[in-house]
């Protein structure tokens, strides 16, 4: 799309500082719009070194009370830390709040078509980034997101011009980096990639737009006209619902919870102990193994109210090198954590390369929880069981291993926990009036849990049931479990996914 | 203190096994009360290398419920990018909630001894950086935070057969560090320096315990025994107030607000236009310099409702490369901000070096909002003109520029400024009830305003005020006050601070 760019009129020099003023004033204007309607607004502007990216966007952002944005620059490649972590992560973390601009001044395109020019990154890698950018931005928009792109357009023989001028004075020679040399020498190049990469991720929730930019005015008119005709279109969109997707994930045949025998799944102190010991070695073992090979491991744990989560966790954490875990305790979100995409606060605690992340209680809380009692729209929550799987994808093709339990009781051991949980004094603090009214509406989490486990039992991320009932068989079964994973992981056994 | 320490009895085997039972109920059962008495624990572990800290710390923490707690480990030395804030930034950022723990295995303590064992850390230095922490643990202890601190200690022959027996073992070996190893071979150097740090450090508002870990359950028993022993402590001395400590800051005189004149203090429209052009052009210029000398700046704005701030932060924003600079508007703190040390939140957006970061108001509040509303106790804004004068003397002498405008007019142009908002549809967001109110305190304001001003003018980080009645010159003066800050200290005329 970048090769077939035809420039558009541009009016004359009086009539475009009149009509830049004008586009201004409508960007202020739409600032409480914007916070009323709560919608959260991505500008990414990429573009050819030298271009005026910078300066434009200095221009475009003091239009905005600071109160409204913030601006992120990605400047070359991640750093060491940043390295641990997915390639989505450090770009996921600076998206806006609701109401809220973030500004880039620099994305994720470059990281990818850089490393396409140097023969780094794979064809195939190539497509796979592709993949996840165009879900990671239909997930944003499905939640609510604006994104608007710009790419910064100037010819060869204008960035040669630009980039000489830069080097002959001192005090501007150091914003001339390599890579912009290195762009400039293999233009033609570099032209075929962008292009390819803009092509590949220009989608109508998330479009590109081409500002030709040898002249700095009309850039500046371009992007405002462009930023507040998208402003307007998603604030007439924002009530709209959106489409629920196929799933296209393979998913694992699971029983429902009512077909899932409880009986019987027990052991005896001695076995417990016994096996227990015997586990906790083994894993504390797979642990540092894992931690040296680098690999990444999420533990998702769910369950009714007083099924034994955290003592099960406990017996798993307690075979662990404190260094090399967390557990992360989840509650309703933080008022920062709720005006963002529901799964941010999740992408925020997820592990770095060779550390173990443990969850009590996880993002299904959107398909439980906010379900059932209407925190989000019936739309909401019918997106998320594919926006779930996009998600564990993304980690299970970083490399992470990721293993989620259902912790299984049934009603009546529920009560008799609820009621031993009040009756003693140094376990009341985790009995709560919520846990009773929850209690009132089992058939409803049931129904709830039953197409959550149907729905996200990939074979990426597969569902383990824990059967409860004797706390002791659980954490048996869980430690097996996460052994077995661990130890298919380690030994390369793991079919490629 | 560490070559004086004597050890204690220690039970033998059986008893020992029950004791830690008994400390670890004691330790759970007291997290409700730290919870509801909103108690911030800092635990932090340190000592030889292979002592075991990490092993016993994953002991005691199982007896903790994760809801409770968070584990930090500080390996080696900071990352470039943190090597890109002060000393003590990534230290302070993890610090915890109120109500919770968090756990540290390793903390500050050896990024200051590996470097005196280097000899990369001069005398000065190392007495600059002793001294930043004994105040910042005081700060952190005043403003409610328990600090416990433990040294693992065990002997040179000890350690050199541990750090063997890991060697032995090709599945630990990893485990062994090069400084490990050094610390071994220069194990009576070493003693003298920890001894010297543990020395220094050791204050009773955050005391030191030496652990004797040669036997790991003495080391877990006295490590639970110590902890429950400091959190009864806390736990009863929660209502005490703190003293009020003199200032040892170098202060300078500054007028009271009703001696400062502001008729007279205008610009034409010409002069304006003329004088802004220029200074923006010569701001531009010196952000770059200041950028690639890496020098911080931080330019605080407090001043009345009206005084017009926003647009004056517009016109330094107005000169600035957007890569260069993040202006923080500061409302009144998410809850996890309000549960941890009231600096917390302005730490956390210092800016990087060559950066500059702009606060539309700021950690002033706490001596005027928060005083004035009694959103913190007299105690508390009392001792905050100390802990605001540390806070930025740590800045300071990182290196950074500190520049503090108090936008001063009068009561009569707030009026008109209210009155002009609140009939202008587009302004009208900009005016609340709030604003309002605070206007009938004004006189307290004023008061308020006139102690901060006189207590926290330190030569470091002066007060300018800035005559708004007119806004034109105000903005210019601000430049000219950022541009003649920012010239002195490229220019190296700034005194040694």
């Amino acid at each position: 799309m970048l090769k077939d760019h035809v420039k558009g009129n541009v009016p004359d020099k009086d009539v475009l500082k009149t009509m830049i003023r004008e586009e201004e004033a409508k960007l202020s204007g739409s600032l409480m719009k914007i916070k009323e309607a709560k919608l959260p607004v991505m500008v990414i502007c990429e573009g050819w070194g030298g271009a005026g990216k910078g300066s434009t966007l200095g221009k475009v952002i003091n239009a905005i009370d600071p109160r409204f944005f913030k601006l992120k620059t990605y400047e070359g490649t991640p750093s060491d830390d940043e390295k641990r972590y997915p390639f989505l992560y450090r770009y996921i973390l600076t998206i806006p709040e609701g109401g809220k601009f973030t500004f880039y001044d620099g994305y994720w395109m470059h990281e990818i078509t850089d490393a396409v020019r140097e023969g780094t990154l794979s064809p195939e890698e190539y497509a796979k980034r592709i993949e996840s950018i165009n879900r990671t931005e239909r997930s944003l928009h499905d939640n609510g997101y604006l994104i608007v792109k710009f790419f910064f357009n100037i010819s060869r023989k204008e960035q040669k011009k630009r980039l000489e001028e830069l080097m002959e004075d001192k005090d501007t020679e150091w914003r001339v980096s390599k890579s912009d040399l290195k762009e400039n020498s293999q233009y033609d190049k570099c032209l075929e990639i962008y292009d390819r990469y803009l092509t590949d991720t220009n989608r109508s929730i998330a479009p590109w737009y081409i500002i030709d930019a040898k002249e700095s005015k009309t850039a500046e008119w371009q992007m405002l006209g462009f930023l507040n005709q998208s402003i307007d279109t998603a604030l007439k969109n924002k009530a709209l619902a959106v489409p629920i997707l196929q799933n296209t994930f393979p998913l694992v045949q699971m029983p429902k919870l009512s077909d899932i025998p409880l009986e019987g799944k027990t052991l005896t102190d001695e076995e417990y102990k016994e096996t227990l010991d015997k586990l906790k070695k083994e894993l504390r073992d797979l642990h540092y193994r894992l931690y040296r090979k680098k690999i990444p491991v999420v533990i998702a744990y769910e369950g009714w109210d007083a099924a034994g989560k955290g003592g099960n966790i406990k017996r798993i954490t307690g075979a662990l090198d404190p260094r090399g875990y967390e557990v992360h305790p989840i509650a309703s979100p933080e008022p920062h954590e709720k005006s963002r995409h529901f799964l941010w606060r999740f992408w925020n605690r997820i592990p770095r390369t060779g550390h173990i992340a443990i969850f009590d209680r996880t993002w299904y809380g959107r398909v439980m929880v906010e379900r059932l009692e209407g925190f989000c729209s019936e739309n909401d929550w019918q997106r998320a069981y594919n926006e779930i799987n996009e998600f564990e994808k993304e980690l299970s093709d970083w490399g992470a291993i990721i293993i989620k339990f259902w912790v299984q009781i049934d009603k009546d051991t529920q009560l008799a926990r609820f009621t031993d949980r009040q009756n003693t004094p140094e376990k009341k603090w985790k009995i709560t009036d919520e846990d009773w009214r929850n209690r009132e509406k089992w058939d409803l989490y049931e129904d709830a849990v039953n197409e959550m486990i149907e729905k996200t039992s990939t074979e990426y991320a597969k569902w383990y049931i824990l059967e409860s009932v004797d706390k002791k068989y659980a954490r048996i079964k869980a430690l097996e479990i996460v052994i077995d994973q661990l130890k298919e992981a380690l030994d390369g056994k793991r079919k490629n996914k």
